[in-house]
Parts: structure tokens; sequence; C-alpha cells
């Protein structure tokens, strides 16, 4: 038994190339490879399937055929059934997102692991729901919950690729800057308040200065602010200040006082 | 302003008809309905549109058209990029599932929420981007990472119905039976055990008995057992040992001993 690292796909009865194709790119994208085919209708892999697989080809030229359910699936220890509907079978039925971790501690204890996708009108058959141990049924908009079967496909092969990522779920890409230090925050703050002061913008309403003080800052920190952002900001105050007559003159060497906490 | 209850798709430059309908079915299969469209090549959604969207009609009727993203963004408070590529752009990548919490939290405080998909070959002009708050990006397979459009779609639309969904990960649908109540398990366990003894399964490895029985116990308990599985498992070893010859009498009215725990 040589233990896989992802699980096979299998549809059953594919009925359009088209589909195959798709279903091939679905699980490139989401890094899933072993592709099987139980008697699909053009009984091979056709050209519309390869141009819809959109350069998924590795994936189409290693996908086997098998005349029947029970022959693809025969050397699988753990076989999940794909339905739209609940069925009157009696049967564990799982998400999505729940079965990817199964089939992760499946996967991990080396067993080999197959998914079961049913023909593009009709679905999977009951007698081959019951070769399968699980079902897994994706919990859709009930008044429309027919998918296409490449889509299908799309929706495990990413909750499976999901259930092994350990991608920042929010992350800045901040390419060759980086976050703005509280020093250089305080820096920018200091600046525009001394120019807004030497403007008279805080003229007549001394008693709301500190509010409003506060309100700018926070108003500069509703996101992450980047070194870069605060260099150029600081060229903006400085490019709307040039030029203005000064409300009062300022000692040579006059330096913005340092930040207040309150 | 109106709260709406879901964000809207926005497919920028779409050049397909068929990924305008893949997209539309894909968007009702998760229950989004507000399709826009900006500048679509073919100028309107054509047949093979409606084809593809195979019933998801509605949304393409009332789907817009506008001549450039800032029209098409102009109503909206936040809106999604996706792409496939991380960018030299400076912005804040969230995976699908992080958006579709993000974008939760917009539209339950009211806020109009649009995410923008790219075209088929290109996907979306930085310039598109800059309009955006956000960048959605999946992390798929580094060398197979280009999402049909429609999958796309899906992908995203899905991790926003996931984001509001409380199905059981995992659930037995057991129709008009029940899960096996503790004493009719012992009473499966007594009666076949019982039929074992009088069959002589465990003569001359009496030494061996109570791990053989704790290992039939437990093999029948791996999974969910319900009252109709007993019901037939008794039935099951009635007809086996039925006409079987008895080791030995046993008085009329005999029952199996009561269950012992260890």
């Amino acid at each position: 038994m040589s233990a896989v690292a992802a699980p096979a796909v299998i549809l059953v009865h594919p009925q359009l190339g088209e589909n195959i194709g798709s279903a091939a790119r679905a699980m490139l994208n989401c890094g899933l490879t072993e592709l099987r085919l139980v008697a699909p209708r053009q009984g091979r892999i056709n050209a519309r399937a390869y141009a819809m697989a959109s350069g998924a080809t590795e994936v189409l030229d290693r996908a086997t055929i098998f005349p029947d359910v029970a022959s693809a699936i025969a050397d699988l220890h753990w076989v999940y059934a794909t339905t739209a509907r609940p069925r009157e079978m009696i049967k564990p039925v799982a998400t999505p997102r729940h079965a990817a971790v199964e089939i992760r501690g499946h996967i991990a204890a080396g067993d080999r692991v197959g998914i079961l996708f049913g023909p593009e009108r009709t679905g999977l058959e009951s007698d081959d729901v019951a070769l399968a141990q699980t079902i897994i049924s994706a919990p859709l908009n009930p008044q429309f919950s027919s998918l296409n079967l490449g889509q299908a496909v799309l929706l495990v092969a990413w909750e499976w690729l999901m259930s092994g990522d350990s991608t920042p779920p929010l992350a800045m890409v901040t390419g060759r800057t980086r976050p703005a230090t509280r020093e250089e925050m305080v820096g920018l703050f200091d600046h525009l308040e001394a120019e807004l002061d030497d403007a008279g913008y805080f003229a007549n309403i001394e008693h709301k200065r500190a509010t409003m003080v506060r309100n700018l800052r926070n108003s500069f920190q509703r996101g992450p602010m980047l070194e870069q952002d605060v260099r150029t900001l600081r060229g903006v105050i400085k490019a709307l200040a040039n030029g203005r007559p000064r409300t009062k003159r300022r000692p040579r060497g006059w330096k913005p006082p340092p930040s207040q906490q309150d």
C-alpha cells in the first residue's frame, strides 16, 4: 500500500468533455492530480476536455478510465460520495469543509481516499452512494443547489486545499517598504498639527482642539500606515503649506513640540 | 442608502458569454443575485450566457451594465479586487475566507459591498485594483493558479455563503429511524455472544474470550449504529444460527445473560 498525498477525484459517467476538462483545471488549481473516470460517455478524453483544461493537461494525460465504480474504487480505503440532495439512505453527511478535515486524517494515516462525483444531470445513483462510507453535501442555496460538475469538483478540491493551508488570512504586501514606526507616526502628527496651528486652523475653537487632534490622528490610522506613506504625507503637508502666509513668526531652528499623550 | 443583504459581483470586461453565465449560476448557487458588468465584450448578455447559467436567469435578467469600473462601484462603500498574483501595489491582501468574514461585517453595518473580477486572460488592471480597498487572493497551487472566471466567482461566493452557514459539519441522516440505545446495543452483543458460545466459537480459546468479545463489540461501534441496524443484525444472527446443531441444550425459556462491563 503506497501512501498518496491527496485524494483521487472520480467522475462517474461524465457526459461532456468540457466538464472533464474544467474538473481537471479545478483539481490542478487546488493541487490535486489523480483523476479517474468511470465509463465516460465519449469513451475517452476528447479535445474539448483538453481545451477546457486550459493547461492542466498533466491531469488529463495521467487520468485512468474504469468500466464501473467498483473497479475505480477497488484500491481505496475511504470513499466519499458527493450528492446535491439528501437521500433516503442512512449515512453520515459531511460538509465539504468537514470532509476535507477527515480526508486529511486518512491521508496522514497513509490511507488512499477517493471522492465520487456523479453525471451532470442525474448525479450519483444510490448503488454508487452505497459503496461510499460518507456523503459530502454542500449546503448551497436550497432553491438552486445544482452545481456544474466542474464547479462541484472545484468546491471540494478548494476545501481540501484550504484544510492544509497556512496562508495568513489577512496580510499587507509592503514590498520594499515597511509599516511606519510609532515614532514616525508621531512625527507626522506633530508636523501636521504644528502647520495647522500656524495656519490658524484651530483659532477660535481652542476648546475643541484636543478632540479634533484625536480625531485627526485616528483618521490616519484606520488602516496600516507605511513608512512610505508617512514620507509622502509629510511632503504633501510641506507642499500645501509652502508659501502660505504665516500667522506668526517662529524663531530660527524651531521644531515641532513633542507629542502629548492624553 | 438601502442596506443590501449580500455583496454585488462585478465582472470587469468579461470576454465570453459562457463565463458570464457560469458566474451567474455560481452566484445563485451561493445565494448571490446582484451582478454588474463593466463593458462586456459582446456589449450585452447573450444566449450563450443564458445557456451556461442553467436556470439562473433571474441573475442575468437583473444584471446591470456599466461603461467603466468607477461608475459600476460608485454607490458602494467597500470594494474588493480579486487577483491571482500578488502585485507591486501596497494593499491589504485577504484570503477569500477572511474577506467573506469582513464583508459580513460591512453588510451587517448596512454598507454596500462589491467584488471585482477581471477579464479572463489578463485579470484586473492595476488602476482598477487601486479603486478597491482590499485585494482578495486565493492561495492556490502556485504552479497553476489561474482560475476560470466562473470558478473564481464560485470560490468567493462559496466562502461568502459558508461564512454565514450553520449546517452541522457532520450529521447522520436517519430518516424515520434513530440511533440505537445502549440497551439495544447490549441486547445485540448478548445475543451474538450467546450464539457464538453455543456454536463453540470460543471453545479452546477461553483465555482469549474477554479480549475477543471486546474487539467484537468495538467493531460494531466504529460508526453510528441505528435502531434499524440492530434489528437487522439480530435477524441476521438468527438466520445464520437457524437449524445449526446446538453444542448443548438450553432450558426452555433461556435468555442471554446480562452484559458485563469490564
